[in-house]
């Protein structure tokens, strides 16, 4: 902390009371840009603090280390995919295979999620740290509240097997772009992937 | 070319006749390392020649433009992967599946291959160039030759949505490394997933 909380020095150190939340979320939208734009690696607390116009020092205050400021930015680009287990809460048993195969090519068929999603792949393909929160998140948040619907021995394998197959087709559709995957028809995706997927989460 | 090919100055300039084969292997396993080390962006054919001790020009010689060594090094290190239409060659269609899945999981649990396959899936994934390669390579190497063993219609569409499976796998489990996935038996795999690698190749 610089100490100058006194609010005549608004771009920088703590702000006065009521614009701390203010503050707190332009730290926030400003590190998703920046991770989004640069990946993990190339972004530096410094930095984001920079283009927030705040001092490093209230990054750390609100969020803690760089690894917790992209935890907390991933969250939020993350949030429409967090959203997968109440997608398919209410389905009947014999429907998650579709409803979850709809729900994950919805939301890389939608560009404005599709482009966090993908800054998230690139900073978890490319360095552990932004791969170990990237898996937290995932894996408490995603996988085992799904398999927790399931109520079956070994959930927590057929959902990540399940994954597998979206996590996959994602990869090959809208990073490498195989053709004709790249091209194909989201229905016809859905008819071949959805069996495969309820097939790992309820088959034998 | 600089024109000192005289032959007194080994280190840089296109090297006398019976030699010009090693100096364009040393530069092709130096571009690998290289690729792999730093990804495609931040690997210069300036940096390959300077760390195989040749002149640039001498890259550009054998190799083409930066993307056409990536190529070249890609096809080396992808080499193991490249020989999967040949492990199911002549295998019963009804053992594709099988043979598929323990082909590409054992190139991911053995270290030496899984090494040369990580960089190549960095790369791919932050770089449009690598991944323009990386596409042109999978597509023409392995999935049209696996498609044209199939004689299906649609056989094109199968065979990536089969890839899907398994590289989405390998993303989960060798990559982000999401727990039970990652350190499940591999056998315990092949048994999940060869028979939908099967359905995805040749079933209705």
């Amino acid at each position: 902390m610089n100490g100058d909380a006194g609010g005549t020095t608004r771009r920088r150190g703590r702000p006065p009371g009521t614009e701390s939340g203010d503050t707190r979320d332009r730290i926030l939208t400003t590190a998703r840009e920046e991770f989004s734009e640069r990946g993990y690696e190339k972004t530096s607390v410094r930095g984001i603090a920079k283009a927030a116009g705040v001092d490093p020092a209230l990054v750390h205050h609100y969020f803690g280390t760089k690894e917790q400021v992209f935890e907390a930015a991933i969250e939020v680009a993350f949030a429409p995919a967090l959203r997968a287990p109440d997608a398919i809460g209410d389905a009947p048993l014999d429907e998650v295979g579709e409803r979850l195969t709809r729900f994950i090519l919805g939301l890389w068929e939608n560009p404005a999620s599709r482009t966090p999603l993908l800054a998230i792949v690139r900073s978890a393909v490319n360095n552990e740290t932004a791969a170990t929160v990237f898996r937290r998140l995932i894996a408490t948040q995603v996988l085992r509240r799904v398999a927790a619907q399931l109520h079956l021995p070994d959930a927590e394998l057929r959902v990540e097997l399940a994954a597998a197959q979206l996590v996959g087709c994602a990869m090959l559709r809208y990073v490498i772009k195989v053709e004709p995957l790249a091209s194909a028809d989201p229905e016809q995706i859905v008819a071949r992937l959805a069996p495969v997927v309820q097939g790992h989460l309820t088959g034998p």
